[in-house]
């Protein structure tokens, strides 16, 4: 299973590909980060960057591509943009058949550090460790990329199921517990 | 000259193309409401209407595209989706080398009807009696794409040349205040 990840953005969009390996490990495929300039327009942007997505896919062919959640809650100056780079990540997967997933920020920091209020320092040493990599991947957009596909990988698969539930490592609570949290916020809405 | 004008959605995405006509006059070429529906996963909702965009962008070949300006502040749960078909769009234009203007919705209502603070209804009557149709165009978000396929098409060229300021119509100078206030508000952010 091979899962590229997303952590969108219009001036550095964060990816990060990463294959599962035996024994509940994963192991880092590629990893990188795509820009654009702000002194182009936004249209000329955008294109940019879907353009990019579009030869990250066709060159390292994932399963399934995950996607930070990006609420309109936030930074209001970025986050126009920033949802729209999601939807070019999502329609780039959409037009291979590729499924999707989307998790959020406190959903990542469960499932790799086991905390859904982890430090981001604290989740970028744990994607190194979980990878073998001798040093912490950079810039920050391009670990955290990594630490969505992380996610998706160990997402648990009988979440819901109540007999699983207690099968599930700690980590794998409180992820389970945080798009829980998630799902009941969207409802509401 | 002809304006392909795209009221962004992601249930429907109003489009209207216009076509300049001698005399300050603009003719309908044509209008209509791309749709998806809220069953799809937002993914396939998206690449539904970005497929859609590029249909109606090949079979009608505008020299612009002129789309409503999304502000992160309206309406929560629905502006992450009505982004994204807005970058869509703009990618769509941005890939055939067609320029792109945002325009927002009270320059759109100065510029058709010469109030920035028009009531959508009067919109509408507008846009009907400059195309000079029998009746409104329906449904909203269809009207919607047309007046902001006519703001573009009558966007005063010198709008910041004070000279020319002067030879503009009421409504010319309602949108370039409008305009120049948009300007100002994203300066500041």
């Amino acid at each position: 299973m091979r899962v590229l990840g997303v952590d969108p953005g219009l001036t550095r969009c964060g990816i990060g590909i990463v294959d599962s390996a035996p024994g509940r490990r994963a192991s880092l495929v590629a990893v990188g980060v795509l820009r654009s300039s702000p002194e182009l327009t936004v249209d000329m942007r955008l294109l940019t960057i879907s353009q990019e997505l579009d030869q990250w896919l066709d060159a390292h062919v994932p399963d399934v591509v995950a996607i930070e959640r990006v609420f309109a809650q936030n930074n209001v100056s970025t986050v126009m943009g920033t949802a729209q780079v999601a939807g070019l990540a999502m329609v780039a997967a959409a037009k291979r058949g590729l499924p999707v997933a989307m998790h959020t920020p406190s959903e990542v920091k469960a499932a790799v550090t086991g905390s859904g209020g982890a430090e981001k320092a604290q989740v970028q040493k744990m994607v190194a460790n979980i990878l073998g990599l001798g040093e912490l991947p950079k810039p920050a957009d391009a670990a955290d990329a990594l630490a969505i596909a992380i996610t998706q990988l160990w997402r648990p698969a009988g979440m819901l199921d109540k007999a699983e539930r207690y099968q599930m490592t700690p980590a794998q609570r409180q992820w389970a517990a945080a798009e829980q949290a998630a799902r009941k916020a969207r409802g509401v809405r």
